[in-house]
């Protein structure tokens, strides 16, 4: 038996990490303007425990091309190494440096914002260079160190003769990689992954107004100075307190963070947790726009103030997928390159906390500016609603604020609408019934019928809306929803039959005959109804059940599968106390009586909008001959 | 001066590799599973090229679990290892044995789909065990080898007696997941990844009844044997060549993909390509669902007929998203833990070839069977109208197969539609107009209209038609479409001027004042023409260009920006040759003849879906009094 340890060579390793291990070469700039930001933060920590007994000052980052010798320079002010500790860090690939000092530093280094954690981003420059240099000099008192190494992976190192603190990495971008030196691209990234890192980064030079002074004559022209051009927001809304923040401070940001984007978010949702997990962030809720453009502004991922990803997928409930802005957490575990989510107990946690949160805050804004949170319902609706159908904790929190909104305007919570209806709209056997148009316009008779009983019509026009009331029904009993179309509102809401027929059986019997005759009977089922004699003569329905189920089985998951392709059925309500019911039943030629069902039929599809195509054109002709 | 050798040690590579490398731990399986295969390919090869003495046989790779001691095994039947051999492909991480066997064999081995690559994903057993075994015996004539190590990555070796060829990896599965060591859990990843793996896999047991003897008795009962079962398909279609396969195959290899899916494709697209990347790989046109199934069931990409992804994106074309099937490529640029696609040029290439392939097989389809084809267009055309729009290549190419179909459901290329109505839809301004409508029956009195002058008359129903025919506008010159009601039909194609007024220029002025003073002007500018006396007295049209631009802007990515938002505008076209405007013009009472003009509007406006909710209600209201 013998035994021994794993052994990895570097020269299996490196070509790894070169080649395969980041899926964008680009990633190298983030990799080492986080090494740089940490070498800043290291220095500002130790300086502010003592240990460090040197002027922290006004440490900036700083990267530059230097594109007639293919360089490209990221330069720190921060800690700096001795030649002892690049040997340390720099010389042992996945050892983190980062790990060491936090773990060193233990509590009072928590909050210091340390990005590195994994002891591989250095490595990622030799993805775009193929000759890299290192000269640092150390805060301590102690000699500048020049390191070296074409990737072999062979080093040499030798004494340098930097003055000032901190760390120079310099770049020979490779032939294949030289889009790295042009400043279009430069700045693409910066944007991209730094703009909201904690330490100034400057590249570049911009042109700046002087202040015009008190004694400027009538033809002042502006003066200019060159400045440093800092290309970041190193304390972006999300690190302040909420207590430090205006509504305009929360709106600016939001146009930070989506430059492109012209419309004002509705509201935000400031995240701050520490426990179990730490994370921040600034959700909003934008106007959902019906073009496409929703896709593009993205909820972003930041760990540390570094920009990460904008897919938040499993973090964030895919309800809430339809918000902006952005989450920076520390805590959600990702792969080595950072580039894909580690399945892991703390993201489910990290969701859950989400939602509860937005749940409160949506209660908050609700009971604080009922007003307010009404005229904003019909543009966040869909988020909510999509939001109870699929987390149960968030449905749970969601009846106190949910509206139902009716056709005039009014919007009710699910019990206020129950008080303020139950006398009316109780049925014969208990039965709450809620009626609701999904189309104002569409079902215009039919709400209006409803009104002239005073009943209250909801408005529920969103997609979701099939499967969300078949969930408050089987939630909430002897509570039924029926669309205002589904049959005569006499049999919608069921009171004591008292309906007296002006016909006999026999006359009704010939009645349905007559029209069955002309309807066509695999579409319409004909229902003679003894109803007020000023309600519609013919009228189309189609009952509540069959339809939800429909609706249902095309939206997707839920309803009966397949029922999505049925054909419509009808009903065809004939109020046989209609003074037309008595004039058709009068006519004595067939071909006459023909014509008068046919006319009332079409007018009846008129209403529901179901007269089209040649029918509707000849309607139309014939209307206008008669007119004529 | 001094130099030296970058260094990597294994306390500090071995836990990232464990926890960080790999998003997901279910991934272990994959992994050595790969390594089974892998042994049993290099086998293969051996004993094809007789460098192996040895019987190659039938092997399986067995995947077993033993639930009592909490362990998984994993043996295959391969080409095993010496002592030396674990020393050199275990011990070191990230040394790939696959490589340095590619490597040696060049040429002759190219061709043996051996999977390996990176050299690490052996220890992503340590992702889910604590401690890990593996009895090897090579098929050289040496003792068999028994390593183990618990992770922490100190290892013992020492000789073992297993007698048969191949290698037995013993997994100890650690307490956090446990759920490694349900039956289920390893058959859904068995299916996952290795459903189409070369070797076959065995995994549990099954019954299989025996085939009923000859002189089987009347009262005969099936009988059965226990069989092992084998989980894998190893000759999957996509890697035998198309003249093997025939229609049925294709169709059974659909559902092999997708067990869920009970819809048959169109038709499939084989892909197969050596230079200069290799490529193989199955599409399918899917008959495109209405709900949102169409999702869940992806192209899936393999390597080496290993599943790695079911995402494509940047492999495929976005427009061919939408296709099903399976493409396998050894060349596609993963990273290492193959969870994420590199950023490499040969990805474009890739899909620029499967965009060519999928363009020409569309040609030949629509070259060998018109008449399928044509049957299948509705099906299709949204596919490929997306890609005319994303894809110049296969922009270039569609014009030879894109069919433009008529209302009356003949189908024309562009080519052969410009020929058919050249004679009679070429304007008075040589201009040749193309008529479509976005819906039959919404637009069935304008089509009506149309057909009566003898035009052709397209049914343009997808939803990005707007912006496809913007671009053929724009690359075929004196080409224009305009659809059916954006005036009326001798404006839209304007012939010489014959038109002869039966109204004086005064008795017009009077008319227009009359509609005017009735007809909302913020909606509706009225225009008096004189067109043949049966024509519609009133008509509503809309303007191609207002409404295209519209509709555009509504689907994004086109049109003028914000125009989406812009109110509806309309021309109401009054026939001055009608009776109806003479009638209008000679009622004297003002009332009765803003009643007139009313109603005349309403019934133009039912023709275009215009009359709605109160309106509708009310016209329906009086119609029936009417009647009564």
């Amino acid at each position: 038996m013998s035994s021994g340890k794993i052994n990895v060579s570097v020269e299996n390793i490196f070509p790894l990490i070169k080649k395969f291990l980041y899926s964008d070469h680009e990633i190298f700039l983030r990799e080492l303007v986080s090494n740089a930001t940490d070498a800043t933060l290291k220095l500002k920590h130790l300086t502010s425990i003592g240990e460090a007994k040197v002027e922290y000052g006004h440490p900036t980052i700083e990267v530059k091309i230097d594109k007639e010798n293919k360089k490209l320079h990221i330069i720190d002010q921060g800690i700096g190494m001795t030649a002892e500790e690049v040997e340390k860090y720099i010389n042992q690939v996945a050892f983190s440096g980062a790990e060491e000092f936090l773990d060193k530093y233990k509590d009072s280094a928590k909050d210091t914002g340390i990005i590195g954690h994994f002891g591989l981003g250095f490595y990622s420059a030799f993805m775009v260079a193929d000759k890299v240099e290192i000269i640092t000099k150390s805060y301590k008192d102690e000699p500048a160190a020049y390191w070296t190494c074409d990737g072999s992976p062979e080093f040499t190192m030798e004494p340098a003769d930097k003055k000032d603190r901190g760390t120079e990495i310099v770049l020979h971008i490779a032939e294949d990689s030289v889009e790295f030196l042009e400043e279009s691209r430069i700045r693409e990234l910066l944007q991209k992954y730094n703009k909201f890192m904690p330490i100034p980064i400057k590249f570049g030079t911009k042109q700046q107004a002087l202040p015009k002074p008190d004694d400027a004559p009538e033809d002042y022209k502006t003066e200019y100075e060159t400045v440093d051009n800092i290309i970041n927001n190193p304390t972006p809304a999300w690190t302040k307190q909420p207590s430090e923040l205006t509504a305009e401070d929360y709106k600016s940001f939001y146009h930070e963070l989506y430059p492109m984007q012209f419309e004002e978010p509705l509201f935000n949702i400031h995240l701050n947790v520490d426990h179990p997990f730490n994370l921040t962030g600034i959700l909003y809720f934008p106007k959902l726009a019906k073009d496409m453009q929703i896709q593009r502004d993205k909820i972003q991922l930041y760990q540390n103030q570094v920009f990460v990803t904008d897919n938040v997928e499993g973090i964030v409930p895919e309800f809430l997928t339809m918000l902006k802005g952005v989450i920076d957490s520390p805590d959600i575990p990702l792969n080595v390159s950072r580039s894909y989510l580690q399945a892991d107990g703390n993201v489910k946690k990290i969701s859950n906390y989400i939602t509860r949160k937005v749940a409160d805050k949506l209660k908050s804004l609700f009971t604080e500016n009922r007003e307010d949170f009404e005229a904003k319902w019909n543009d966040i609706k869909i988020v909510l609603e999509y939001g109870m159908l699929s987390e149960p904790k968030f449905y749970e929190k969601a009846g106190a604020f949910t509206l139902y909104p009716t056709v005039d305007d009014q919007y009710f919570t699910l019990d206020e609408l129950k008080e303020k209806v139950k006398d009316t709209q109780t049925d014969k056997d208990g039965k709450l019934v809620l009626l609701y148009a999904g189309n104002k316009d569409a079902q215009h008779s039919f709400i209006d019928a409803a009104k002239a009983k005073g009943y209250e019509v909801l408005l529920l026009d969103s997609p979701l809306v099939p499967h969300l009331i078949q969930k408050l029904e089987a939630d909430n009993e002897k509570l039924v929803f029926t669309r205002v179309d589904a049959d005569h509102i006499d049999n919608l809401i069921k009171k004591e039959d008292t309906a007296i027929s002006k016909l006999s059986d026999e006359e009704k019997e010939k009645l349905k005959t007559a029209i069955e005759g002309v309807v066509p009977a695999a579409t319409y089922t004909v229902q003679l109804e003894a109803l007020d004699s000023s309600a519609a003569p013919f009228m189309i329905t189609q009952p509540e059940f069959m339809r939800r189920m429909k609706e249902m089985s095309q939206m997707g998951g839920g309803g009966m599968y397949g029922m999505g392709n049925f054909p419509d059925m009808y009903n065809l309500v004939v109020n046989t106390n209609s003074d037309l019911a008595t004039n058709i039943l009068s006519i004595e030629d067939a071909g006459h009586r023909d014509q008068m069902v046919k006319q009332a039929l079409d007018l009846a599809k008129l209403s529901q909008n179901l007269l089209k195509g040649e029918e509707l054109t000849d309607f139309v002709r014939r209307s206008f001959e008669m007119m004529q």
